[in-house]
């Protein structure tokens, strides 16, 4: 019998200075929610959302895996189990969007927008929780990437999230 | 004295799936204008946007760079002078990105999205010709990225990059 | 206070068709120790010594993590907790190499000088078994690669791979 | 009819500190026996051997193409005339090796065995000279990599080096 993995999300979203009030408390509800359903938090391993979706993770004794742009173990955040340092820069950016069966886009800004549009080029599914391109949007509030399924909140997205990954392991 | 290199551009754009009729036309001028400053083409090699900004660029005599997302050197356009085979798949969008001094964004979907936000993130100037992102509006046709300068036709999109590529060799 | 990371430990050594059947029983010593010992076992996660240093790990209640040259986790072998599909095929190598404290290389080829090579210019410490290359011999039977400590069996190499981690972090 | 394109012929090696006189020496005639042959020289573009094969080149008039292990053009050494900027550090091995029909390994150290695994890995022709692995020998003096086919000078490198990609074009 094949070994039966737990599904994978990788959550998305801009560090300290690419995220907003209301993304930080949506990451931590992401990762908690996550960790609820049982499914494994993949990110980033550094700080802003990638702190808080793990943060959130851990108070419901979760696992969280982070993919750091850096050879330093320690510049992971302490709610990271197993931290990964990479000598890639960015570039580490692909390993986030294809470690895992689903992407959940949070608030965020170009780094977001490069894990989002290599989870797209892979074929990984997406949700994006409306305003996750807060960062990105013109002077009159408007939004895009419409291709990209947007929930309305935390709860909705895993939920979608969750769905999607197990349509695509069956697939 | 120092080397004097000549000013690179990228050229990114989707492939012939991924583009418009109007998209491919833009490429050839901008590939045709780039050559005519006197600047180096680097683009992804392949089709489509690829292809039409090389046949551009070789119609006026200039040089042609294509990193390619396979190890197969004959995958290249017919316009590539000098086709760089790479074992990395999609992952050398980076390199599209990082090899130039200024990025014009032709229409494309998540690919150039992603080559886009690789400029964008590592300080890169990127003019995008307006539409760009047509493969990525919604319904009402509305566009965004609006923090990335937009040029209205190919010659002000060369001039646009030549001159932010300078500024930032002086920077 | 800063978290405390556990140790991690790489094993290197060549997939099926490039190890010996002493090189196998090595790995599962050696992925046994390396449990033992509290510390994380890294690898690329596939066959041959990757799935027999995993497997010994297992057996002692370790926890083992794998760096897939493929985006399907699937291909994971059966003593993988954390398999972290990639699309970077061989070029994961430099993720194996740099995701650990200290490496372990046993026997194999040119997959394990690739990644033995990256840990080396990385500074990160290796030790390697004693015939670790066999497979890169000539008809004399001779070996090479002095630079990098050698020890003469399993438990002599876990050790020194602890300290050495434990140097380094100190360092 | 497919566009024809000459053969690029990678030459690795140590930089400044991991290189010898000699080396250096062999660097420089391998570079212009290239260049004569018409062929395209790759390498990393920087110090060193890197800089002493594109001299040769140069002298003879040849093509030179660099890929940095940096995001700054002006780290190319003067004899490159297309210098490919990355933001990969030394994880560009990989494109050296992969960016041509067959490599020349002269002397070096551990970066010149990572660039020449990933040649080795991929089915890319390498050709060392006598003595490219002087920096990583014992006591002894002895040498192996067996498997790799050797060549007693520069001529002889080139000759065999562009007969082997003659063979894997046609193969």
């Amino acid at each position: 019998m094949p070994k039966q993995h737990p599904i994978y999300i990788s959550v998305i979203g801009g560090d300290r200075d690419h995220t907003t009030p209301q993304g930080l408390e949506l990451a931590e509800e992401v990762g908690r929610r996550i960790a609820e359903a049982e499914c494994i938090l993949v990110n980033g391993g550094m700080g802003g959302t990638m702190e808080r979706a793990a943060k959130g993770a851990k108070s419901a004794g979760g696992t969280t895996i982070g993919i750091l742009s850096t050879t330093d173990r320690t510049a992971a955040n302490p709610y990271i189990d197993f931290a990964i340092p990479t000598p890639l820069g960015f570039v580490r950016n692909v390993l986030v969007a294809n470690a895992s069966d689903a992407v959940i886009a949070l608030p965020g800004k170009w780094g977001t927008t490069n894990e989002l549009s290599f989870a797209m080029i892979a074929g990984i599914p997406v949700v994006a929780i409306e305003g996750w391109d807060a960062k990105l949007r013109d002077d009159q509030g408007r939004s895009r990437f419409t291709e990209v399924p947007h929930a309305s909140d935390a709860a909705e997205a895993v939920a979608m999230a969750i769905n999607l990954a197990k349509q695509r392991r069956e697939g």
